[in-house]
């Protein structure tokens, strides 16, 4: 491990954490950081607050040298003006990492971004690094540590890096109702020390990371980035939301972290390099991130279709086609076995298979196809969409796609929804409201698994 | 009213309707249309079946001409082979449209299509029009006409016609739980007689339709489809979502309602000469039915974001753009309006309006800031995003965005949404889970009212 890993490591898995300014007033941020830490049961709390005594049951410090024990991190949500006697006393203490919740530095402007260079002037006369300002830290439950209350005590494989802290609460709380777990997540900020750069280094050899997400405004160091990308893309898909992406987001960008973006035609172009799976919006990562993490990698772009309905199964064919897949030709062989089930009219056995009308009444007519599409070498990818107001429809053709030995997804009617959400399982399998998002979040494992396969 | 006209306001406005093989079976077809007659209050309501006498309380005749009331309206689900037989009696009788449900027709090949002229032909010997076969008819509660249970009773402003008739369902049931409500739904089926261009004409000039939505394969009559929906256009919104855009899609499509296509580019073109409002999805048809059914049209395309979170603040820009928006310059006033509310950092005033976290605690930043933009010259457009865990906050933010004299809409953030869910109105409001779906739906409105403006 390298030197800036080593830091890392020592930063995500800290002996102690101090939160500095955490107080009893109820919209108190750092109360809100302490509740989380407690939470998700981190011991060695403490606090730093020149006049409380104890917040949420943990004794507080006038000054951070009083604290006897170890303390490896440090959240400090204290005023401005107060943070460069803060991180001094942090450097002081021998604090590896110190993460600045507190906002007003460069993306205010000049006075603010010398502010920010005063800082890490101080941090780097000791072997402090800091992380923001204007940041919500990280989120590790293998370590317990939280940027926020509420989030999940159990770790999971996504790591997450973001410019933007409340699209961390966001997504992880999201994706948590997905049944979606994360390894870390890091809220940058400004990115004044440690940059977004550097978590990703971190994430691309960190063993409990498999999958790595990025809502990113602007990068520091753009050429590190696309090879460490392009390196670690071939073991970890990086799904990466470009913030910023017109003139006037990224004006707008600036005024939110202070980085400036560089224009999106040179990202696009980076990321059609390094295998970069591209999302445009908090729905779009979530669709991606649901596919990845819960499908294998198909072994080839050849998908079969099953729907009830047949308008959403001709134009979830066309979404599949504009999303790099083609249509799978289905062996004489599957086709005789679907024939068996269905009515021979108002069906198709051509794919996209419509099992027709009557298949909302007849879960097992999407058991048995599903099965049959399932043992044919003529497809990779499977594709189901249904719904129904019967009970037992969503339990039975869920678990037929559960058995699929290939990536399948399922797309729900939205009609039927809201009387099939209480059956719809939260977790285990990649379900999607919409044919045309499941075809979108498909062809992205088609796209991902190229990039693997000619890299 | 020419012809065609007042053929299709008979077929609207029925006097009598039989439903032609409705029998007490669970799964028969006719059954459950007939129940949906029911369900909607239709009074004059007639069965034909060979063998039974009574379906869900209503009479069964052996044969049509036995029923001695005016029949204007036949719903035929009976078998294929019956079909013809069915047809004579009909236009014997008088019946002014024959609505074919039953499948196996021209998307079967050319056996099929024979078989359909000759439906036709059977009914040109009389006044008898046809809609489908392999269709589900006419939904029209202002004249109790149903095509499915559970569909609403009340009419409202919205005309669709699709050539998938789960389509039908799916979209006016999802419409429905937004408070959606519609005039007159056409499922067309094959078009061996009257086709989508004619159901077109009628809804264009039926007052009770305000909003055109359609899910089209391939039309019969381009020409006459472009200058119909050039000019419905100018007096009323109409969304289109093309089905099988695609070749494989086309090729699909050509099984599911026997018709052919024709070119994207095509079709494409014809959108952006005819006003045409362009749709790729259920849920995006539904994301601009929305605006379009909850929002005024704007007076030009300068949006303005108020956003707690900064990452969708900046993210929403960029959707805004890519849109069709620009972000609008506000006024100084306003800035300084919105700078009384809030604190100085972790925040932006300038447009997109950055809240910062501590909104999520204050709805009052979010209602006054709501009305600062809403009184702004500069600002055309609104949108909202936030959410809180805070019980209030939901209400007190969209009261205010209701109050907003533009059209303004509200996205929701994904990770309170559960939460959210209970307070969130049904009605009355464009709400979307996503920043970027809110963008793409108000660019349409602007899309749409430079159309109006030029035409």
């Amino acid at each position: 491990m390298n030197g800036i890993l080593a830091e890392l490591e020592r930063i995500f898995y800290p002996r102690g954490v101090v939160v500095v300014g955490a107080s009893n007033r109820e919209e108190n941020f750092g109360r809100l950081f302490l509740d989380g830490f407690i939470q998700l049961g981190f011991e060695k709390l403490y606090v730093v607050h020149p006049t409380e005594k104890e917040v949420l049951g943990i004794k507080a410090y006038p000054h951070m040298m009083e604290i006897s024990d170890e303390v490896d991190l440090a959240v400090v949500v204290s005023p401005l003006e107060t943070v460069p006697q803060v991180v001094a006393e942090c450097t002081e203490k021998g604090v590896k990492g110190v993460v600045i919740f507190t906002a007003g530095f460069g993306e205010k402007g000049s006075e603010g971004r010398k502010l920010e260079q005063e800082v890490v002037g101080i941090a780097r006369q000791g072997d402090t690094r800091i992380i923001g300002p204007n940041c919500m830290g990280i989120y590790c439950p293998s370590s317990k540590l939280s940027n926020f209350p509420f989030v999940p005590k159990e770790s999971g494989p996504v790591g997450m890096i973001s410019h933007s802290g409340s699209l961390c609460n966001i997504v992880t709380m999201a994706a948590a109702a997905q049944g979606i777990r994360f390894s870390k997540v890091v809220s940058c900020g400004n990115e004044c020390d440690l940059n977004a750069v550097d978590f990703l280094e971190y994430l691309g050899q960190d063993p409990e990371t498999k999958i790595i997400i990025a809502y990113l405004e602007a990068i520091k160091g753009g050429r590190r980035f696309c090879q460490l990308a392009r390196e670690i893309s071939k073991e970890k898909p990086l799904i990466v939301w470009k913030g910023g992406t017109t003139e006037r987001g990224a004006r707008a960008a600036a005024s939110h972290t202070g980085a400036l973006g560089g224009s999106y035609q040179i990202w696009r172009a980076a990321f059609a390099q390094t295998g970069i799976i591209s999302a445009h919006s908090t729905e779009e990562m979530l669709d991606y991130l649901q596919a990845f993490y819960y499908l294998s990698l198909p072994e080839g772009r050849r998908v079969a279709i099953i729907s009830g309905p047949g308008g959403p199964a001709v134009a979830t064919s066309d979404a599949c086609i504009e999303s790099g897949m083609e249509l799978a030709e289905l062996s004489e062989h599957t086709k005789r076995r679907i024939a068996e089930l269905i009515p021979p009219v108002g069906t198709s056995i051509d794919n996209p298979i419509d099992l027709g009308m009557g298949s909302a009444f007849n879960p097992r007519w999407y058991v048995e196809s599903i099965r049959a599409l399932g043992e044919d070498k003529e497809v990779d990818i499977l594709l189901v969409i249904g719904g129904s107001w019967l009970s037992n429809f969503v339990e039975m053709v869920l678990e037929a796609v559960k058995e699929v030995d290939k990536p399948a997804a399922f797309a729900t009617i939205p009609a039927v929804m809201r009387g099939m959400e209480q059956s719809l399982p939260t977790s285990g399998l990649a379900i999607y409201p919409d044919g045309r998002r499941a075809a979108m979040a498909l062809g992205k494992l088609v796209e991902y698994q190229r990039f693997r396969s000619s890299a």
